[in-house]
């Protein structure tokens, strides 16, 4: 399972990043917290963080089930997808949101892949 | 631990769909990202689907570690009863904020079970 | 991994009270859900359980692979002291946005360390 850690760990650095340029667009765009819009721009990177935040509740433990019941190679390299995925999201996001697009289906597919398939692998160990 | 991947597995899905659903009220509600206020019952929805991220990020831990170190049929039990009452908090919250009590009450009674049974059960092998 | 375990657990309830004070916060501000906004003192209350929630989805995956690839009493005592700054987040923050500053960075600091040492750990197995 050390490729499917790896990955993991590669997705958290990721968000924590993300993280830190919500706190460096607050700082640009001066909106002082407890406020979490008054900005277009900052409102982009904040949503990019909340989204990868709400993405990544299903992405670490479907990879890790994927990863159990599946293949582990398979899991890393699709997750590998979905780091990738979310730096295309947030790019396209912080340019236009509509221009998100790409990056989320890209994301949101690597997911639905991960939950479907660890759901598929588990059941053919009960039944 | 198969029942209890599959439990969360489920879980994992039905947040997914409430993430669909939230997707779908912003086209209908005329709702454009990033916004995520401006017509209330939108704003049900995106509601149901943050709670719900909330709740599971004490669920998917809290019933992996009562299914290791209490007992595995009883976490996918308990776990079950949470994707149901999930359910009845989007039926209650969409129809009237008031009416979100009891699925949220119900939900949350299986995440306070499933913490201090894991609890209780982690206890008992380090005392 | 039995401290890891009761760590993760800690950690989760004390998030769970965290949520339990923006409940009591809606009443005693008058902000009625599905609003997350119009009062300062709500919003900070609101925003400390968001940002747990923020640290808590890298936290959990984080001290269980340094747990495993690192060294499992570390990953525990790094991950108390996460516990304990998240008090100090919660307390700072309520009583000023301005001084929430040292709890979010001392709770930071225990997820990075987590992380880059989880990620350090893996590498060492891998290569």
């Amino acid at each position: 399972m050390e490729p499917v850690a790896v990955v993991i760990l590669l997705a958290l650095v990721e968000y924590a990043a993300f993280g830190g340029l919500v706190g460096w667009a607050r700082g640009k765009y001066g909106v002082n917290a407890p406020a979490v819009s008054g900005h277009p721009v900052f409102e982009r990177y904040f949503r990019v963080h909340q989204n990868t935040l709400e993405q990544l509740v299903m992405f670490v433990p479907a990879i890790w089930l994927f990863g159990t019941y599946v293949n582990a190679t398979w899991a890393a390299l699709i997750g590998l997808a979905f780091v990738v995925a979310r730096v295309v999201y947030l790019i396209g996001y912080v340019k236009d949101p509509a221009k998100r697009e790409i990056g989320f289906a890209l994301s949101s597919l690597s997911v639905v892949v991960l939950l479907l398939g660890a759901l598929w692998g588990v059941g053919r160990q009960v039944f």
